[in-house]
Formats: structure tokens, sequence, C-alpha cells
């Protein structure tokens, strides 16, 4: 049994900091490097790509919305095509940082509002899917466990990854509750990593109604952004392998 | 003797239009499509790679400050670190488009403030070459004949196309009189046609203060946003096959 | 019987031009004038509010969303608090401008998406009305006619303006066919003279399913970015002067 | 003797966070808001100058260069008209939240790259100073101790602030060492007080060839974004107590 944790990063801008990536880099297995357009600039993804490389986890890009005022967390009324050419701008864009730092890039991990619009609606899960797959069919897709996302990528002939959130709240149709609600992030270090451990060696997760969910946790999200981010990772890191679990980066999976 | 002809293109954005695309693109052999920092965003730039490719020119990437307000026209007092990664950046989200529409990208032309400091700023020069060498070594470098960013290019071993400017006057130091001069811009169609097959034919054009220059004429910029760049295109191309000089995208003389 | 036409103006951006603002300027009583969130710029805003002096026209703001790229015609979702704080700064905004230039601004007229959101959502609508009331109480709130935009204004205390489209289709609601349609925009003129006269004479209009919709024309919107804007707005006044309607400003009613 | 202290406030944006406001506030006597261009937004200048309230501390405009990415430090080469407008623009965004909340805007203060250029160059300190008088006459323009912008401002008719820095190193010709610079800003807290205090108390400074500078200082600026931002600024107002300097707001000297 195995699992992959991974951390949105590079989400800084200009004079503007956000997270504490070099704190948590060296707990996680993945990270999806903003591209820009909610968040990361041209000189913070060239930092962030750096910094991963150093600590030798797997890079994905994290397209989101173009919305830098809204850190990407609100939902933009657009068309199926806007987005499949808002993801492949921005994977192109992670891209070259790779080339030219002699890094590989592993795996797309949509964002925020657009990552939730594509775990419910077809069109956009389908947008996401073709694109990553019209710029690079070995990319793997991040998707929410069992959401139309992950439905996309595997019709779009990608290969899959199945995260699942601990320190999130689920609703009883397997979505995240918003962030607009009260309960919708959890805070207790020991109840998070208790949630995390079980969803990954039992495939299941309370949601907010007692209801049990059905999930498949091919990879678990740390939020790099909170102030004990590092403190869970280890905790987290700790725990699953007490629980028999390896600590494996996604893109070992795949080959 | 033979030369390109190349054109800036899909600098519209949202719902504002900037050029005739499809006028100009008949006549012209090499194509440079902003990349959504001066101008374009992601659907102009799928649009304009499309259209592209139907014309079957070669595509380019126009990378140019992030400065949508000022159309890339304005310096910004930047590090030469800042601008590798902003040609960074543009160069990959052109490359996905460039994928998934099934085109091949030939070659880089700065922008704007950017070309123009690259003209003459060594610096500035050498992060553009390296940031295009970085991203794709078999890339063209586009720049102004016997610039800064010609030198620069060279030296970072790409293959550079030296361009000439039919109808923007020339200062004594070989470079483009700014914009916010009156006499940048010439208007005249028959005596652009005429500079630039002197241009081509001789190597030489007349500085605004009467003096000769030399320079080579690898490419000639057609500007696609005059009301009459589709007419003065058709003139200028029968006029240089008139005079012995061949049409051909500067991208075949790389082979 | 009296009645005011109102035309959206300065609208461009930068380098890109958008609307035909000085033709159809003489033609109408009052400009709603962009404030650099989904269009305009610091320097066409003052442009056009010298422009709208000279013509003598009531100058109204015209907020919408902080989407450039999507014209604010793509709704963002939001809260009522960021809509109140929207639409206060970019009446400030142009405020300064209409100080500078010796202008008395009138009223203000949400864009697009806002538009639209304001005339079905009530606390939309309560956050744009509290905002113009707190910026300004003697400004006129033009509103679509019957909407909860219109609801909203008077429970605020403002003087209200209700307004008609004569070149978009209804519908039965009373609310505009949204642009994604294809009935949107009607395209032949005499129809849409003919339509606005009778919103103004009768206060009627037939929406697409065929049902009559009982309405209030305050004023009527003539779109500026349509070529045939002035040629349309001279046919409208002189149909709409045989009919026996003066037209006069918005704000001359207030006084 | 009495001086004003200063503080630049509200350089939040959406997500991100700068600057310790809630903490320097209660130390200062006048706050510089910024408005949207260089950093801030709608939300973060209502709670700011909400904030501003609270304290009951001046309010004033801190209008920059619309340079989000680059923090307002980076200079963009543009005109002194598109300058006159980008500060009439953020004054009166800023105006608006006064109004709403029941604030009087006391002054305005240019940020970073055009601060720096306004003390320098006479066509930039007049649009900034002719854009605050067309604003409102009865601002104070706040610029520093010496430079052009002081007289552009009393040339404009303004009553004018002459601030001096405490932190930051000084050129032999009285202007700040940029950024750029490894000593550009000074980090030992005592040497920073004494500085301020001679400053205040002895009109006079040592610039960084050894030589004596005379100014005049009616405002001190307290970098708000340091850690130690607060400390600095009781420290500072006991020494410059002890001194028998009055620690009064700016705009109390106006009445």
């Amino acid at each position: 049994m195995r699992v992959d944790l991974n951390c949105d990063l590079g989400e800084s801008f200009g004079a503007y900091v956000i997270g504490g990536d070099e704190e948590v880099l060296p707990h996680v297995t993945s990270v999806n490097i903003a591209c820009g357009y909610h968040a990361g600039d041209h000189n913070i993804m060239a930092e962030t790509v750096k910094l991963a490389k150093i600590h030798g986890v797997n890079v994905g890009a994290h397209p989101g919305y173009n919305d830098l005022m809204g850190f990407g967390r609100r939902h933009i009324d657009t068309t199926p095509e806007d987005i499949y050419h808002t993801v492949l701008y921005q994977i192109g864009a992670l891209h070259s940082f790779c080339k030219a730092y002699g890094v590989e890039m592993h795996h797309v991990k949509p964002h925020g509002a657009l990552f939730n619009k594509a775990s419910l609606d077809d069109a956009t899960a389908a947008a996401i899917a073709e694109a990553v797959r019209d710029a690079d069919p070995s990319l793997l897709l991040f998707g929410l466990s069992g959401s139309r996302l992950i439905h996309a990528g595997e019709k779009a002939g990608l290969a899959v990854v199945q995260e699942v959130f601990a320190d999130r709240s689920y609703q009883p149709d397997g979505t995240l509750t918003p962030r607009s609600h009260r309960e919708a992030v959890l805070t207790d270090p020991s109840e998070v990593v208790e949630r995390a451990v079980r969803m990954v060696k039992e495939g299941r997760v309370r949601a907010v109604d007692g209801s049990e969910i059905i999930l498949q946790a091919d990879t678990v999200c740390i939020h790099g952004d909170g102030k004990n981010a590092a403190v869970f990772a280890i905790e987290l890191k700790k725990e699953l392998e007490q629980a028999g679990v390896e600590i494996v980066a996604a893109g070992a999976v795949r080959r």
C-alpha cells in the first residue's frame, strides 16, 4: 500500500508571499506549481521549479482561473473552450521553466474554483483533460477522488491520480464543502491525520452529515499555507508509515 | 537572393481587436504571435496558431513586457533575470498551442520596448537570447539588423535572423527612431517599398540625418495593424520579385 | 412624454479601440463611462469625460466586474460586500475626472454581467444601490425596467431611471436574453426602432415567446459599438419625435 | 517643534498580505493608503479606511504606477499626461471609500518609483501636483524634503509636507539611495532613531559619502512592512518626545 503526498506551491506573487514553500517541501513527494493566473509569476515559477529540483519531488502544473485578486477561488462563468486554452497556456508556461532548469513535468492538478467546477461539471472536466492530453499525453492528471475530472481524464486516455483532502470536510456526494462554509476546513491536527490514514487504508471518510463516502486515496493534499503545514506533514507521514503505508511519488506509480 | 517577410500577429485581446490578421497573412512567410503579456490572450493565441497553420506560414513567439495597457511599448525598468523569465514564460505558453494544434515553433522575436532595449543593451539581449536557447536551441532569433540582440543570439549559439523595418526611420547608429518622435513612421507606400527593396538588395538604408547605414535584411517587418497592410505587402512582394529577390520563410534558411 | 437616450462610452483600453464614441455622442442625452475594470483606463476616461463635456451630455459611471479579458460580460461569483466596494471604487475614480475637467456626474449604470446579476439578485442589487447612495445620494441609478435593481435603488432612496433595450430580445420574465443565445441581439434597424417607439409610447414589448411585457421606458440604451450606431440613433430620434416624444436627458427629470 | 509620523498602509492584495497594519497604526499620525495600482484592492482599501478611522489618524492616498507585480518599485517610462491621470484615478477611488466610511482625505503621497521619479523630474512632479490640486486643492502633498515634488506642489498652490526617511540612506544630492543598492536600507534601530531625531531637530542627515544634507522634516516615514515596525515606532516617538518634539498629524498644521 502506497500513497503520494502533494502540496500546492509557488503561490507567491511579486513582493507578496504566500506559503512556507521551503518548510513543506521536504515532506511531500509531488508539488503543484501555480502558473501565473491565480497566483505565481514568472520569477516565482523559476524559483519554485529550482526548489523542487533540489528536493527531488515531482513537479506538476497547477492551473487556475485568471483571477489573481480572487486567488482562483471564485468561479468565473466561461466556456469549455476558454478553459481548454486556459489550461494549455499555463501548462506550456510552466513547461518552459522545467525545460530550462532540467526538470521533468509529471502531472497537472487544477486549482481552486476550477478544480471544484471540474469535479462536478463534465464539460469543464473534459476541457481540462483534453488540454492536458494535447499538451503532453504522458502527464498524470490529479483530480478529486471519484469526481467527473477523474472520469474525464480516463476518457481522454490519461493516467489519473485520485486525490483526497485530509483537512477539508466532505459533502455526502463526495465533493468538498465550499470554503465559504464555516466547517469547510478541519483544524484539529490529530483528527486530520486520523482521517487521512483512514482514507488511505480503508478508502473511506465520514461526510458532514455522518454518512460514509467511498474514495480512493492515490495522493493526499497537504496545504502549504497553514502555519503548521510542515509539522502536520511530518506527523502524517509518521502515522501513515506506522500503518504500513509507503510514501511514494505518484509519478513512480505511473511506470 | 532571398528574404523573409514577417508580421506581428495575434495582438487582439478579449473583446478588443487589433490588426487585420487574416488580410495580411497570405502575404507573409513568418508570423510573430503575441503571448499574453503585451497583447494576445489564450484564446487569441489558439485562433492565431490555427490561422497560421492554414496559411502555412512559420510561427514564432513575440514576447513583450507584461504591460497590456502600454501595449508593450513602454520601457519597464527591470532586471536581466526578470527578462529571462519573462521570455521563457511566453515561449512556453505559445509552445503549448503549437503542440495542441500541430504546428512547429520556428522563431522568437521580442516586441516593442523589449525589442528596442535588446537592440542596445547587452544584458537585456543576453537574457533574451539565453531564454530562447534554454527553451529550445533550434529556435531562430529575430533581431534588429546589427543590434546587440543579434550579437547575443550568436553568442548563445542560436541561428539569428537580421530584421529591417521598411516603414520606420533609422537613427545614424542603426536603431529605430522611437515612436514618440514625429518622423518615426514612414507613411508613403512607394517610399517604403523602395527602401525595403534597397535594404534587401544593397544592404543599405538612409538614416534621418542623411547618413548611410549598412545592414543585412534577412527579413522585412510588415506591420499588420495599418489599414493598408495587405495592399502594401502585395506591392512589396511584387517589387522584390521584380528585383530578383525570392520570398522565402526564414525557417527555410535554417535547414 | 419624454425619454432619455443613453450609450455606453469610453470602453477602449490602451492601444485598443472599441466603439465609435465620437459618432454616437451627438445623438444621445446620457453617457455611461467605463471606469477601468471591465474596460477603459485612466487616459480613456479623461478623454471621454472631455468629449462628453463638449457635447453637453449627462455623464454617468459604468462600473463592471474587474474582468478586462471578459469585457465584464462573464459572471464572477463574489460577495455583495465585494460588489459594494467594486462599485464604490469605480464611481470614485470617474468622479476625479469629472472634477478635474469640470463636469457633474449624474448617474450610475452597471455594466454587462453585473447589470444582469443586479436585475435578478436582491443582494447584488442592494450592494450596487448602497454603493451609489454612499458615494453620492444625488446620483441617479439606471437599471433594467422593473428589475430588482430598480427596487433596490428605490429602497436606498435613490432616484431611479428605468431602462429599456431596443436591440435586445426579452425573456417572458422581463430580463434580457443572454448574449450567449443566438436571438439575443436584434439586427433589423426598422424593427428595433419600432420596438423602441412602442416601449416608450405604450410601455410594452413582445418577449421571445410572444408574450407581452409591461415596462417603463425612462431611457433607451443605444449600443455604441455597432457599425451603424449613429445612423440608428438618428433614425430612432426622428421616429420618437414624430411620435410626439421629447428627447431629454434623464438628469433633467431629476430637477 | 512638531513632527508628523506617516506610514504606508493597505498594501495587501486579495489573499496576499503585506504589512502589519494594525500593529503600526497606533503609533503614527498619518497613513498613506494604496489605491489598487501598485498594491491594495477595493476591499483592502475599505478595510484600511475603516481601520484608520478607528485609530483617528489622518488618511491620505498613496498612488503608484499601475504595476502590481513590481509593487510600484519599477520605473515605467510614460508621459506626464499619463501620470496626471494615474494620480487622478487613484485619488478618486480612495475618495469614495473616505466618503462612504465617513473619513476626510487629508493628503497624497506618491509611492515607490513614482515618488522617486517625482523627486528628480520636474514634469513628473508637476503632473502629480496638478492632479492633486485638480482633485482637491485642500489636499496636502507629501514629498521628499527639498525635492522637485515639493517645488511643484508649491507652484501648484498646494500646502506641502516635507518628508524624511529615517531608515533609508541618502545620496549627496538629497535623494534616497535606490533599493537595488546594498546600503539602501538601514537596519540598526538605534541608528535609525538617532538619525530621525537629528533630522527633525537639526534639519540635517549624513549622506552615504559622509557629506551633510540640509533638509526639513515635517513628517518621518515609518515603514510598516518591517517585522519591528511597531517597536521601532514606539522607540522613535519616545526619543522624539524626550527631545522636546511634539508628534502631531501634518493635517493639523494645515488649519
